[in-house]
Formats: structure tokens, sequence, C-alpha cells
């Protein structure tokens, strides 16, 4: 060596996520005030709107009341076309079909690197949109507006974007913070009961690892969450969505460089589960699952207490989520290893390097470990699938074990 | 509003850049010590190699170095691959195939993020690679080898990489900073004089907007350096590289999330004319070019010396610089505003937001501005035009002006 310069550079992000209803009402200045720090004075930025189809099915006005917002807020921004409307769920990811539309928009309309997009739906429009936006220009602005619970407590208020190629979920993203997050209540009246409950799993994981008090919440609020309360799941998505920031903000890795990812708590069963079923399982419902599962595994392993490990399970049991499907041991033959199992070297391989799974010490505290048994893998699962096979019979004619 | 939650996201990069020669030869460690932070202890990382054809011409052997190194130190390295050749120069930015086979690549050998792929080449080369490497998996590891001056010194020590879509440079890309720069000296050697030349103009730029003691420099040693002196071009790479990255580093903004880009001294015109020549005149000649038209313009402007702009227009020249091109005023009719003056707004359009330009007060010192007089540059043109007739009669019968 000749000589080294070593450099180190810090990049500062910040980004507002703010909690609201009825974004796109004239009289609501929320997302007028959210964007002014972005603009130049006397210009109005050009925006384009990329809605999820799913809630613009279930919002025929949408399009329409974002066009009109945008029109009575002129001076602030510019429509450079109408709302181009995308599939909802996983199939927007599937390829970049969509992605190369948004950037040839992006071209055609001239947009900038201080232009917004907009981007109205579930978590895998966001992480659709938000790859086609960072990958332009180095990166257009993007404004999220998180529709389900889900995307408004967990994956919408964060940095990552991203779309599945070579059948590997998130094969292609970045880390890429919004300019800001609005998360309006309102869309979360017209889910369907599944969404609505899929979303509240990643609360109870992050209570689970982080915030004791929280999981007393939410099993406090168990019925009510369930029962589709309003006010009960508003304190839930504000509690979920600030414990997500605080750990992006504070964990010293947000753009995780290392291998440690304690938010993926239950995920790397909950990966595979998802595309073992081609997407029948919804991700929510998925990490229900693989939370239990790694509950269990931490019980067996003596190092979670018994009656921790109950509530646990019953906390999803009674917000409504199954803990076993048929997926994750679909053969009869006890001699044959279930394929979940290829769902740990997955996840390793995708966080990169080491194995690093997190696992529960209490409720509210997780530790991380480098490696998990294949028979105490096993034998969790057989715990699942009788608990599941106790609280719903039916199990019993899927399952054939 | 109901509620909002201010996310202050910091992130930290660090990576060395050394400068060494003979890179791959068996006794030398910096390649090995360079990578030694990011690996896990007694495991050996995959590594894709990626080759520009222009350096693969130049060193036959460099493949089968490359791979020899790696077979020596396999314990620390694994070669995924044979050496993956790829077309040098602009060529290999103008689709996404050669991203899409690297992708492909990654894909295969079950590459994850703590995964190296070493990208060996000029600029073009290692932004493509650095794009590819981005977006795999959230950023699989980049190490760069920059083969030519210009990216030594400059582009392949910073946090950019990018693809061409739409005829738009860097359409597509990302800020993310490399794993580590080995600049090998040896690589300069086989460099046409073209080359060789070409890279100087971005010390120039950064001396001009930053440091009057490095101009000094670059005029005391004009001569050897345009003989290719190999001293003086090793204490300009290093120099040059040192501002670069100090700039980065010092800035505020490393990620350019606002409008100002003053390392883009002299480029609004350069990268019009890289693109109004079809690629024949190169990125550094293009910018030498930029920076006489915008010291000129400064000079006309009553904000530089006239003595001051002489010396930057004498380096220049003593350096084989050409200061005019026929693309800058093609037309023979002056009534035709000639098409460089779309370069303004397009550098706009990339950076995003308010037009912001920089110009010089004196030598070492740039300043910015938010608009140039068409009229004045055209006059600005002229002088240049009538510059080069004056020391190289030939473009008298190359421009009909």
């Amino acid at each position: 060596m000749k000589y080294q310069l070593q450099q180190h550079v810090q990049v500062d992000f910040t980004y507002p996520c703010i909690f609201t209803e009825s974004v796109f009402s004239p009289g609501n200045l929320d997302l007028v005030e959210a964007l002014r720090p972005g603009q130049e004075a006397g210009t109005a930025a050009k925006v384009l709107v990329v809605i999820d189809s799913g809630v613009a099915e279930q919002h025929p006005d949408l399009a329409a009341g974002v066009s009109a917002y945008c029109f009575q807020y002129r001076d602030t921004f510019t429509l450079v076309a109408a709302p181009c409307i995308v599939p909802g769920g996983e199939v927007v990811k599937h390829d970049d079909q969509y992605v190369r539309h948004i950037q040839a928009l992006v071209n055609e309309h001239g947009m900038d690197r201080h232009a917004f997009i907009f981007a109205i739906g579930g978590g895998a429009v966001l992480d659709m949109v938000g790859y086609a936006a960072a990958v332009s220009h180095r990166g257009v602005r993007l404004v999220r507006f998180p529709t389900t619970v889900l995307a408004q407590n967990d994956s919408g208020v964060g940095v990552k974007n991203g779309i599945n190629a070579f059948e590997k979920k998130n094969f292609l993203g970045t880390f890429a913070p919004p300019f800001a997050v609005l998360n309006d209540f309102g869309f979360l009246r017209t889910l369907s009961d599944r969404d609505w409950r899929a979303g509240i799993s990643e609360a109870v994981k992050v209570a689970l690892i982080k915030d004791a008090p929280f999981f007393d919440f939410l099993e406090q609020h168990a019925d009510r969450l369930a029962g589709r309360d309003m006010a009960a799941m508003q304190e839930l998505i504000v509690r979920c969505a600030r414990l997500h920031l605080d750990h992006i903000a504070t964990s010293g890795d947000p753009f995780e460089l290392g291998s440690s990812r304690p938010l993926d708590f239950g995920h790397w069963a909950a990966h595979k589960l998802e595309q073992l079923s081609g997407y029948r399982i919804r991700h929510g419902e998925a990490v229900a699952i693989g939370i239990a599962l790694d509950a269990t595994y931490s019980m067996m392993a003596g190092m979670l207490q018994e009656a921790a490990w109950k509530r646990i399970l019953q906390l999803l049991h009674a917000l409504g989520f199954r803990l076993f499907e048929r997926e994750l041991w679909p053969s009869p033959d006890t001699a044959v290893r279930p394929v979940i199992l290829r769902g740990l070297a997955e996840f390793r391989e995708h966080l990169g390097g080491e194995l690093t799974v997190m696992l529960l010490h209490d409720i509210g505290q997780g530790f991380e470990t480098h490696q998990m048994d294949d028979t105490r893998i096993l034998r969790s699962l057989e715990i699942l699938r009788d608990w599941q096979k106790q609280s719903d019979p039916t199990i019993l004619e899927e399952v054939a074990l």
C-alpha cells in the first residue's frame, strides 16, 4: 500500500409520520404542511399519484378526491397525470412491469428529484412504488399513504422498499427513507376482517421483543381489537409505529449493514410459509404463526417460562389468528423433513452473514441466537398443531398428522 | 392531525480508499486486509468479479490473475464463477441488460448481503456494476477497482452509481457507498493518451472551486502530467480523491437531497456536449470545455479577474485539452440558438429544484448562482472558439463561424 484515505460519511434523514383522518378532504392541511419543507417558494411541485386497486375499489371517489385536493392546493402541487391504478397485493411485486411503468411516467412528465410520488395502498404497493421512486434520478421524493393496519404500523413507516425477482421476496430493493408518511385512519374502516386482523401481529411482535406494557395493552384490548374497535386500533397503530421508528433510529444499524435484524422476530418461518402457500396466507397471518413458533421454541429450549408462552398463544388466539397451517408440515410421513425448515437458510441468505434469529427470554425481552435446532423446531410445530387442533377441530381433517 | 412522530435517521458509512500497485500480485495483502472488517471468522466470502472489456484487453492476464489471487487467499474469498467481462465505456450503461446479467449471477450463486462484487474498470463499468450490486438484496457489498484517472480521482471513490434510461444519463441509480476502493496505479500505464488526459479535468475542476495550492501544483506539473509522468499523476490522483472524499463527508448533503452540487462545476455544458457528440467526446474532455466555458462566463460577468481566467485556459491548453468543439455551436446561422443551452434546463431537472450552478470568484473559490444569462453564455462560447482558433487553426475548417 502506498497511501490510504479512510472515508466516513454520515447521512441524515428526517421525515414526519402523521396520523390523521380524511387526508384528502378539502380542509385537511396535513399534507400541504408536510410537504412544505421541501418546496421552493412560488413553485408548485410535480406530483404523480399511484393508487392500490383494492383501495380504489373500496373508495370509488378517492382518485377524484386526490385530484380535487391537488387542484385546490395548486399553488403547492401540480398533478402530472390522472392517478395511476396498480394491482393491490403481492402480485404487484412479482415482476418489474409496474416499476417500469412508473419510471416511464417520471420520465415522460419531466419529474425531478424534488418532485413527489404519492403512493396510496397496502404494503406491497408501497414497496413497489417506493422502489420505482428510489432508483429514478437516484431518488424522487416518496410520500406514503399506508391504507392497511400492517402498513400503517410497520412497513409503511420504515425505510425499505422492494420487489420480488427470481422468485425471491424483495430480491430487488433499496433502503430509502420516505419524504413523509400520512396514516389516514379512515382507510381502516373498509378493510376486510382478515386485513384488519393481519396487521395486529406486527404489534404483538414488537411488544414481545421490546415493550411488555404494550403487550399488556394488547391483552387487555384483544376483544375490542378483534371486534374492530377503532379507538383501540388507533392506539395500537401509534404505539407500534413509534416502536418501529424508534428501533430504526436508535438501533445503530438503520440500513442493516450487519447481520442482526431484531424486527424480523418470527419472520424466518413467516416468509417461507407465505411463499409455500402461494401467498394464500397473508404476511401478517404468517407472522402470527412465526411468532407462535419461535415463542414455543424459546419455551422448549428453557429460555421462556411456560406461563409467558401461554399468554402469547392465548393473545394470538384471542385476536383470531390460526396458529397452524397445513403448509407447515404437509406430508403425513414423519420421516420427510418439512420444507418450512428451509426458511432458516433462506432467511440467513437474505440477511447475509451469520444466521441471527431473535428469540424470547420474557415478554418484552428478546435476545439473539445464531443457531436453531431442527428437532426442537419440529417438536414446536407439533405443539402448535396440537394447540390448534384443540381450539379448532377442523384442523384434524386438513392436517393428516 | 391527530398525532405526529418526527423520525430522524442517521446512517454511518465507512470505507477505505487505498492507493496501491499490482493489487492482485500474490504478495499484496491490501485487498485481503480491506475486506477483513466485513468478514465472519472462519468463513470465505463469496465473490463475483466483473471486468471492463477494455481493461481485460490491455491486461490479458488479469482475469487469471484475479482468480489465482482469490485461490491463494481462499480462506478469505471464494470466487463463485469465472470473472465476467462486460463492455467498457458508456455502452455498458445504455440499457439494463448487464445489470440483469449480474443480478442473475447473484441469484444463481446464492450471494447474500455480505458477499462481494469486485468491479474492475473505468467509470462507466463501475457505475453499472455499482447499481446492480446496490439493488440486489438491497445492497451486496461493492469493491471498486477504478482503472482510469477519472475513476481513480473522482467517480470511483464517491457514493453514486447509475445507468442510462429513456436516453437520459444516469436516469436509474442510487447513492450507495462502496465497501472499499482500491486504486491500483498499475492500470494507468496502459491507458491511451486521451484517457490519461481526460481524467485530469476533474482535478482542475476541484482545484478551481476548493484548493488554490492544488491549482498551482497542476500548473507547475502541467508538462509532466501531459508527458505521462507517473509520480506527478499519482500525487494528482491522491490529492484530487482526497478533496472529493472530503467534500462528500463534510458538505452536509452527501446524498444530494438539496439542489446544490458544487462538484458539478462545469458539468451542465459537459453532460450535454457528451450527449450531442454521441459520446465521441469523453466525459473528462467535455468537463474541460465546461470548466473553460463557466470560467469565461465568470470573467465576462465581472466576477473573475481576467488574469485568473487566462491561467485557467492556459492550464487546460497546456494539459492538451481542446476548448471548443463543433457541437457547441453547429449552425453557421447565428440566429439559431445552440442546442448546448438546453443543457442548463436538463441539468436543473436532473438535480431537481431550483437551478444551482457553481461559478468562480477566484482560483480556489467557487460560489453558487441560480441563473445564467443566455447572451453571456453565447459570448463566452465565441471567446472559446476564438481562443481555440488561435491555438489550433484547424478549428477554422471545422467550425463554420
